[in-house]
């Protein structure tokens, strides 16, 4: 695979020409204000050069785009005035699942409070069997973006068909991949079209690998603005719901340019353990943490043992601040 | 949850009058020939009964309709006149991906000359990567069901987005979901309404329970006709591509009525592998298997290590019929 | 490292003289019945050349006495008139632990009956918890000696301490070492200086090549009558109690020239899945089951759910004996 | 199980004597200044009762005296005036293997100075291969115990054979027992009845409950001074040697009394992961870290890839002050 970084404001048809007539297949983009060019077979395209490529990297990862061997700078995802990747930790917090206006409302007030930048929601859920609750879907988005507008956070929920991509482009500001769909290369591509914020989790059997040719999906489509969020991986271990790979996540971010989140509300499994595993992922070097907020997390619709209280949630809004900035970072 | 099996030709309007003035969930279904009511939570429907109730079943487990609680003689997939799940060992082959008509031809004649009785190729392929070959998706749908047709096979290929259904309705005769969509719950509702048969593999991340509850999801949507197909898990092990978990496979024989299939290839992930794989599901107790063949796999545009030659596909399925004998089964 | 198969009956004095010469390290060994010498590291050999030497092999793989690009034949390991890995597929039965001289003669008769080779049982065992029964350690290897004698069984049994070795030099044929000893390197040395037949047990958490490893610390005393066995990994799956990989014991096969074993109790964890995992194991080509057997299960000190009654192992050995027959093969 | 903790300074013979007339087993210890009787099977124990008996404790889980539910004051392992599990963090540091005096003293030197309590270093080594360095053996323990001594340092080593335990209970100040050796019962027996300090890594294979049950078979011995050691455990990511499982780390802290460490060496594999590793550790509530270092890494006869220069080491130091500083601790 070549990657060829175009020269600002040159002319390329002659490159474009070049591969035309030999027998790669190749695809232009613009990513992160740069043209590119991607080209494959090695064979057919090792010996072409032209003056409109200012650097060429023959690329030997099996992914390309979200390899940090073009891109040294880290990338910054903007989401109106959040910016994940920055020198600030963001937070995104709220309810696993939107049960009514009144709880997002509860909550995203809370969180906000305590110092989250973004709120987050399941509207649509994946869940593990057809009997527990399925989340309000559409109305669930509806919810979201009210309280999102009236608090003032923009807003993260995940999307599960590419059936509803119109409803995500019109209501969302960050689009998550969940776990289950990692490796739902439809859904990839349809949220690499949209060109909006992804969150894309890494799913719970996939490698650190693996993660990063999912993200090669969508910015394959044009789509830079991703972020790499570890969730926890299916290991032998039952103590813990799932094991978060802190491990991986460093190794992923020596790999790739993209901000890297740390979900530790699904890995965790219960709420006991979900500060210890904030701290971790801070400390580590994660860009953001996601995390699982309900006024009466009792009384919650789904994955009641996890999500923290609002009380619990400003303690560790606080333990993460003052870890933040010992370690040069802000919260 | 409870599971009402219905008296046949019995009116049960007056049990859906009580459901309905309780504050339970219900769903009505009809599923190999059986009217059946499932109810849910417990509290509100444990003391309801009605005349109209055959059999009601409290269900503990986190699977309903796929368990053998409820449904002990164990369930036959019909696809034209293959049995899935009857004495005779069922076998599907062909390549791992649709590359052209005559490589499909040359294929099928072989594997079904050697006993096989379905024919599989892959026109969406799921691939770990962008730049590995997508598949021809339409046009392979359409090759695989002329040469299906000419050759006399029903055929077998995977779906990967809820908006492909209806080709999949109008050509394929049995709708596989792969691994990577093994939790794509949108995508196993979708299947659930085709009514088709489906292939419903297992994710490489899944337990076996999860993977009773993927085909729950298929149930749900009143059709029955799933096979449940083990291709190997996630673990450490490198020697082999994926662990063909035969332990899950014969322990999910005993939680289920629904057949199950083996898929030796993607788990060998090399020909070495394949042969041996392929006789130890058939030892253990699988009702059928997948098997990908190729006419010149050195030149396979995917998966081109573990594709058997028909050659040695003819050997392989001398062995099998000659172990199914000495099983009591047939092949 | 280089692997040196000395001519037979051929002076090796200078080709010593040359090595000692050399900074390498280096071992005589006698194995198979031919003189070995293995020298490393690369760099200080490879130029090293004598007439003494039949064959000289540079092996880049991280074992190389286990491995079969120096030996092709496969390996047979004699015990007494028993000889594993020859056609006949070898049965080792009995119980878990041994209990009481009754409860292991009552076992010991009835599967010699069905068709057993060599008597198994536990008198030093490795519990997780140390309230757990801890086994009758010396009292139990009398108890197996004298069972073994009065029935005509070679008897094989657990290795866990360095300083037993005497007992195991003076009263045990095949000497079993564990899973959880799988990398107790002290432990593989002293088996290996002993010189008896060595079941070497997969550890939970090791891959093929680390078992192989294992073997070559045995074979690097000079001890090469070493049977590998595969007794299940660490997986996330909990419907088995461990996941017996049927793939990575194929792969062993094609890597080595030792013979091989299957475990299928420890791995079904309940016995209804014990039948269908050792059919499968014997089907991908095992060439000894090792099968837990107790006069009454139920009352078992130890795997009480696992362990077949004589009556069970009875009906497996016909269904091994016939499959064997299909296979080409004998049990 | 039951334990009961008896009064101080009260005769208890009366209760023994119950005991002993019940068919009950039971066994005496003295651990953390308490009398302690253990007593098991149920049954034969639950009616009994004594005015010796402080506190009767039915305990249900697998492990009873590394449980916190007879203790909930953290325990604190002193070493000399190293006190483990204090507010503390106490840092152990230095070369995978002891190779030479000169090579161990500059290290020792060097982490003193930055800050470390303990000096670690491999004498007896467990390797992979038998081809790989072995270490010095007893020869490496002189070693360790002189520079330890000269520079005013504890020293931790590895045991691999119980035939060793004289040297260790004579040169060494707290004895580790490595992953590979984590269900060497014999060996943590052993241990057991030395009574020097023992870290003990968690296996790869091994669950948190076995791997207190693993503590379990040492303070049944009479040796509360256990350290648990997290090491990274078996699963199927490769961008680490290991996968440190932080949240079975912090869920082990929640099941039990004994001070936690954290090796975050062994599972990055590499050393640009060492630093994040053991800062998330520390995060997330170690109370110990274990770290490689060595003079001159690229030339170290084992772990090359992962052991850290002196310089890179006291750059850790200093970021490990200022985030237990953060969390409220001290280092």
């Amino acid at each position: 695979m070549m990657l060829y970084i175009l020269k600002d404001k040159k002319d390329y048809s002659l490159l474009k020409e070049k591969l035309n007539q030999s027998s790669a297949s190749f695809k232009l983009l613009n990513l992160y204000g740069k043209n590119l060019i991607l080209a494959w077979p090695d064979q057919y395209v090792k010996n072409i050069s032209d003056e409109s490529i200012e650097v060429a990297i023959e690329v030997k990862k099996p992914y390309v785009l979200s390899s940090n061997e073009w891109k040294k700078e880290p990338t910054i995802v903007n989401i109106g005035d959040v910016n994940i990747g920055s020198n600030k930790i963001v937070v995104a917090a709220g309810p696993c699942a939107v049960e009514s206006e009144e709880q997002v409302e509860t909550v995203a007030k809370a969180v906000k409070r305590a110092g989250a930048s973004l709120l987050r929601g399941g509207a649509y859920k994946p869940r593990t069997s057809p009997y527990s609750f399925q989340g309000l879907g559409e109305e669930g988005i509806r919810i979201l973006r009210k309280v999102g507008d009236e608090v003032g956070m923009p807003i993260v929920t995940e999307i599960m068909d590419t059936r509803d991509s119109l409803i995500f482009k019109n209501y969302v500001d960050m689009i998550q991949i969940g776990a289950r769909n990692a490796q739902n290369f439809s859904l990839l591509r349809e949220v690499g079209k949209l060109g909006k914020p992804v969150l894309l989790k890494r799913g719970l059997g996939n490698t650190v690998e693996e993660w990063l040719q999912a993200a090669e999906y969508i910015l394959f489509e044009g789509n830079g603005n991703v972020v790499l969020c570890e969730r926890g991986i299916r290991t032998f271990e039952r103590s813990t719901r799932f094991t978060l790979d802190i491990g991986g996540m460093v190794a992923a971010k020596l790999m790739t340019h993209l901000p890297i989140c740390a979900d530790p509300s699904h890995p965790a499994g219960k709420r006991e353990l979900v500060h210890s595993l904030a701290l971790a992922a801070v400390a580590a070097g994660a860009d953001m943490l996601l995390i699982e907020v309900h006024p009466t997390p009792e009384k919650a619709l789904s994955d009641a043992e996890q999500q923290l209280t609002p009380e619990s949630f400003e303690i560790l809004m606080n333990r993460i601040k003052s870890l933040a900035k010992a370690l040069g970072r802000d919260a």
